[in-house]
């Protein structure tokens, strides 16, 4: 059930077309896997289980597989050192899932990645430390579930594009991230991009396009 | 269609009934507004609309409107200086009339109010020179909309009781003020007292309770 | 996964910060429990999952568990005889587990606790019988499933600040605790303190901010 | 645009046919009204707006107009001795126009109506007071806003049997009475009869359905 | 966890209270029905577990356990030929649960019952074949999914009081019987009594109260 | 504001592109239809407003205005006698409005039409008369707010594609007409064809496309 | 727990019942295959779960099952030659699952169908390559989940009715399909026909209702 | 009830803060922008409603008033050209306001603008002729309502980052805009930003914080 495999995306789009691996049957993952392997090219799956793994057990050793990010690929690319930094904030300790699914995606995307972590608002503290590190980004994704509060803040402080990501972390009357979700749409910090909850992918993907963009400007620039 | 006003409820718990304004008819509003003014004592109607201040337009004179707040009243009691001081801080511009609901009402329960306005998140700047005054409080309220991210900052900071009202502030998917509702019942500040949206009124009550319990501590120490 | 501790939250607000257990990493909720039990200090986590209690199985004699609460500590600390008393009501049988992690909390917070369970509104004959325990308590928390009407009765009759919080007992229509948390927000007793679904650990801080502040107006009177 | 008007109901169902008023035509609405005045029989419209009392203007005389219950009728029918008492409870000052719907609409339909009003939750000693002339009705409809609390009361002291109707009293999380509505589908009392949220003439109904199976139960008795 | 069980419900309200099985303790619940074993009084359990089962294993052959309906109780009491028949009705074939527990309860309270299942509205023909039964029944309860549209249907065909109970059978856009909940309060025939999603046991309550009053009604006929 | 009128979707689709009026700048909307009535060309406007009226209003002598369905046109065509009938239900006397639209919509479509008006399923016996005209129509559209049984019931009986409309008739509960989508969505006669709340259009585009294909088919027999 | 089964069902509607397998009984339901087995008629089940097949594993040779539709039957029906081809077209992988009910039921509802999978908006160049493919189809089912895109884009360009059906792939606002419902109701191509939420087998009931009217058109042509 | 202006914003952050008029007290409007036109500094407010140009009708013709965008602003900056194009394209007719909002804002805010408008996917025709264009821009701003499928189709053809505004346009099902912002947070198409409904000023700061990016990326280059 992998479909019709869409090659021709990152020849359109800068993005190559990525693999979502849940509800996926694992004979046909490990058969593009194997595909891909053989060709020598790059293929990623996000939201890797563990029954995918257990297909592919025999090849795991030949394939690069980061654990908290459920995410697994063929090849390990080197940055592109003339893309700007990707920062990577995630708020509490369970929102550092979603923040690694960005920080490992941004990275395979071949950006420069930055983390700083579990830099929630109930201890602004922490978060005021990491200021100054702030100057060597170009571009910031910050994951905060409960309140969903710290990408406002970010987006007050900083001048470079923020990217918020929604997370499920949380109970009750967090409905599985609408509360972080509504909160971060309603963000009193204007120009905040909103993904789907839980989506570090799609924040990776976001903050590469935005790279593409400065790194054509760079190449070629206008005025 | 005032009904039973339930006059014992001050004597059981400490807070007089109040009038709420909306939806009543201004005939019977003035009748007991007559009533009190003549027997002297306070009364206090919430969310006066211009039909019920019409109604009474004869009486203004003798009577306390606060026009912010939407409140009319039929005296002006000093505050209770055995009392802690009540904080009340507003996020956004729009967020002040429910911050003045809530420093009225406090007021007219004769709790000391202090005002810190407009100190919203996207600029903290705003709200870190105001910092110091936090040593005044014995109670913050915290009235804002959007995203609602302005509780959970003040309670990491503060050692006080937090009550954080939502208010209707915002547009599209703020839905009226669910946004940072929920955002307030997910804050990462554990112990965020949360109030329904715009209630002013509310965060005021619960303020005076908490008083009126340190005061009852203060004459009568344990331990 | 336990991220950066917030070991210096108590100095700043009064409360120390407290390990939410559910999805955390066991290894890591170990090793930060071995830290403490070594240094000999307090460190509590709530919502303590079989797994973890399975990761420190061979420690749980040194340790403190509250089963019903789901609560584990490293120590038990006295009841600090200067605080007021915190009276926790529950409605149905079912609203005890979350009522045991507010008294639990509540007592490893240094308050002097009082239980008073399984007075539902369906059978006000139970409750009136408790009526007069009331006057031993400084501050009231409740907790209801299903209609979440026992705040607003508690609320009407009680001068204490009384905190509700909703609990996901109930089936069909509450949609996990929505309906006792819209009823609560909605109480028509006024001042009545929202705490988020099933946020016993919520509730107890907020109890206890407001009973240090009693304390603190006890210890230095105003006026 | 009063459509096809379904005369044979009350033959089938016990039940006239009743005019929802808002959004009629006021010319069809007169010209019904003409035709059953004309055929001396008895025509019951709710929801009467201000648009259709003016197109009947000339007519007002000879009809019955209950402003509060925002209904019109054409007959005003003697009370059946043979039924038990409808006993219609409202809890806000503002529940009372639901409750009014409700009494208006169980006379027109020939039952005995007592009045209970403004008994809140909030001061349950109003409501206590009362609580003798319960044993006078056979049927209990209870109208509260808010927090919808009061027909759990109810329903836990009263072996009648008890119809809730939420009403669309209140604001922020009320949502137009949903907060209510919900509370009443879980209410903790077993039993209660929900209906649509401000639906004073369908508790009537209901009502009247039961009476009518008492008299018959009455009028030829079983066992 | 069984807490306070409400012995005198049944002397105030005619309804013995009844225990609400899902998320009890094994132990609790096999306690309190030894107890009752022994004093030889009746006691239901609804909602019954099969982990409340296997604690009470070798007691089942002194107790009925009706499977479908999910009820343990002690004493299978005759009904009362005073009482008019509860017709219980239901649409699709899933909807039989909770139409059982319905039955069963109703039973168990005392009142004779009448099932006409699976007679949806998708085919009407199955439904018209019974409409002479109809005339057997003093209170019809109708139970169903989907669309709920069956209880719409009685009550435009009946005299009888009809009580409506949502089932959360359906998927998608069911919402897990949202959707007939919806409709049922919304149903186009006035006065239909709705109760909460799967609430069986409510409807039997309600059903029994009416029966009562009936019987009260024969037992001393007014007027 | 009328943007690029899609003037080539007719022969693409079928359907010619029809403006919908609310919102519409009137000038724009006068200023496109001065330039189909030069030459000469069918121009449909549904949700037609009093100021598109207003600014057409020397021009509405040689225009087609149908004031219940809010529809206005340039033309009035000739139905297709090709093609077969469409037969249009509504249930309550409220849902006409939605019903004409599509009544309207189908006609200018060059359908035949024929109505079936103010069946709602309180009263089958209403609908039961009707049932012979059935065999007359080859598509069936159903217009239902409140409850929105009405579809349920046709396509359990009818052997043509059923479309159902949910209207926005009712109030409380039926949330802007929520209730009956869910409720047709839901409908347990399979097959059903659900519309946007109150798109009559909508209903009259499917009923075309379908008849088309039936011409199509008639015209060009397979087999 | 099959219930009364609707036999003549097909008689009047054109339409087979068809047994929903998801919490049915497994015993009823290898009953009643033996049943239709022995009488050589065509049964057919959905949501055919692992614990239905267990139950009849001994009769699988004896019946087809289509694994991916979930769907299991008797017999394997010729189509209809004089019958439209019915298209189904996919977006993403996973919605394949609910494509295919819909493919499997339009086959043995014997209409001839055609598969176009995996032609998400994602990537327009994989959907352009089979736009000829369009003119072979009589009706077009769309199924898609995440942002429902896809049925607007087909809705926009084919002359043939559109039949959407929203799939619960997705995650986080995605809630489970209602993303894709919301936007199929809303689709700017009028005239699409929603079904509920991955109801494949709906939407090939609707096909052949649409399919049957076609024929009954060339078979007994008008005008 | 301007309250404090944050001066400092554009310093911090690049974005000067803007005003949002609705519910601004029009006198306060009037003062501070007399106080910028005197400084000769730019001040830009969004939402301007008819009351505040009322409030400054003495002064219009020393402003620059945007009515289709609702904007006013004191000055009329020219376009960096160091900036990349900045595209915004619209779906339907009505989307156009929330377009012109993203375009004046971008304009202010200094990038290059250029208009696609009114090229919805009911007619990808319209669309497929401007493709071309695409080259022209670095980012891309669609603005869409009802099925809000428009941001899926240009994400997937398009390397530039793309941001995605919702817009309340439609009805029924489209709950003011929810419908299109589910889809977009669901868009197949990954990396597309999303804003609050109707939120074209967010977007337009988006593209600038992007642009400025680029600029700075082009001014010193990396690697
Ligand atoms: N602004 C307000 N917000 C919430 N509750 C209020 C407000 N003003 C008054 N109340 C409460 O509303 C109740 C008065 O309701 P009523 O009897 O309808 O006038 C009293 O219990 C008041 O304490
Ligand atoms: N199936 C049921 N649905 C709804 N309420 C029930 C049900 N069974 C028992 N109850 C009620 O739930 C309450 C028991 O709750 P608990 O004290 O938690 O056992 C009693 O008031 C019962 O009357
Ligand atoms: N009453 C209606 N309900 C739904 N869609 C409509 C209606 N009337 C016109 N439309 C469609 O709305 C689109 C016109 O939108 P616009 O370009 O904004 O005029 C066209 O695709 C019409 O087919
Ligand atoms: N996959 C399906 N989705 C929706 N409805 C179905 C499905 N399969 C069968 N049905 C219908 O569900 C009804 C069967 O329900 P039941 O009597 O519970 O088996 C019949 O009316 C079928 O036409
Ligand atoms: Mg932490
Ligand atoms: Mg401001
Ligand atoms: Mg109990
Ligand atoms: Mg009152
Ligand atoms: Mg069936
Ligand atoms: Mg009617
Ligand atoms: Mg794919
Ligand atoms: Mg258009």
């Amino acid at each position: 059930m992998i479909g019709r495999f869409d090659q021709h995306r990152e020849a359109r789009t800068g993005i190559p077309e990525v693999i979502f691996g849940e509800g996926k049957d694992p004979r046909d993952v490990r058969a593009i896997f194997l595909d891909y392997m053989e060709r020598g090219e790059q293929l990623i799956a996000t939201r890797v289980t563990p029954e995918l793994l257990e297909a592919l057990s025999d090849k795991l050793d030949a394939l690069h597989h980061y654990a908290d990010a459920r995410i697994l690929c063929t090849r390990q690319p080197e940055p592109d050192h003339t893309r700007q930094t990707v920062m990577v904030i995630s708020a509490g300790a369970l929102d550092r899932r979603v923040a690694e699914e960005a920080c490992v995606s941004a990275a395979l995307l071949k950006n420069p990645v930055e983390r700083v972590f579990d830099v929630g608002v109930a201890g602004l503290n922490r978060f005021a430390v990491e200021l100054d590190r702030f100057d060597n980004a170009g571009i910031i994704i910050v994951c905060a579930g409960m309140d969903g509060a710290l990408p406002s803040i970010v987006g007050g402080l900083a001048r470079q594009p923020v990217i918020a990501v929604p997370t499920s972390v949380g109970y009750g009357a967090s409905f599985g991230g609408v509360a972080p979700l509504l909160s971060m749409l309603n963000s009193c910090s204007p120009g905040t991009a909103v993904m789907n909850i839980d989506n570090g992918f799609g924040a990776a993907v976001l903050a590469t396009k935005i790279n593409q963009l400065a790194s054509r400007a760079a190449a070629s620039p206008k005025g």
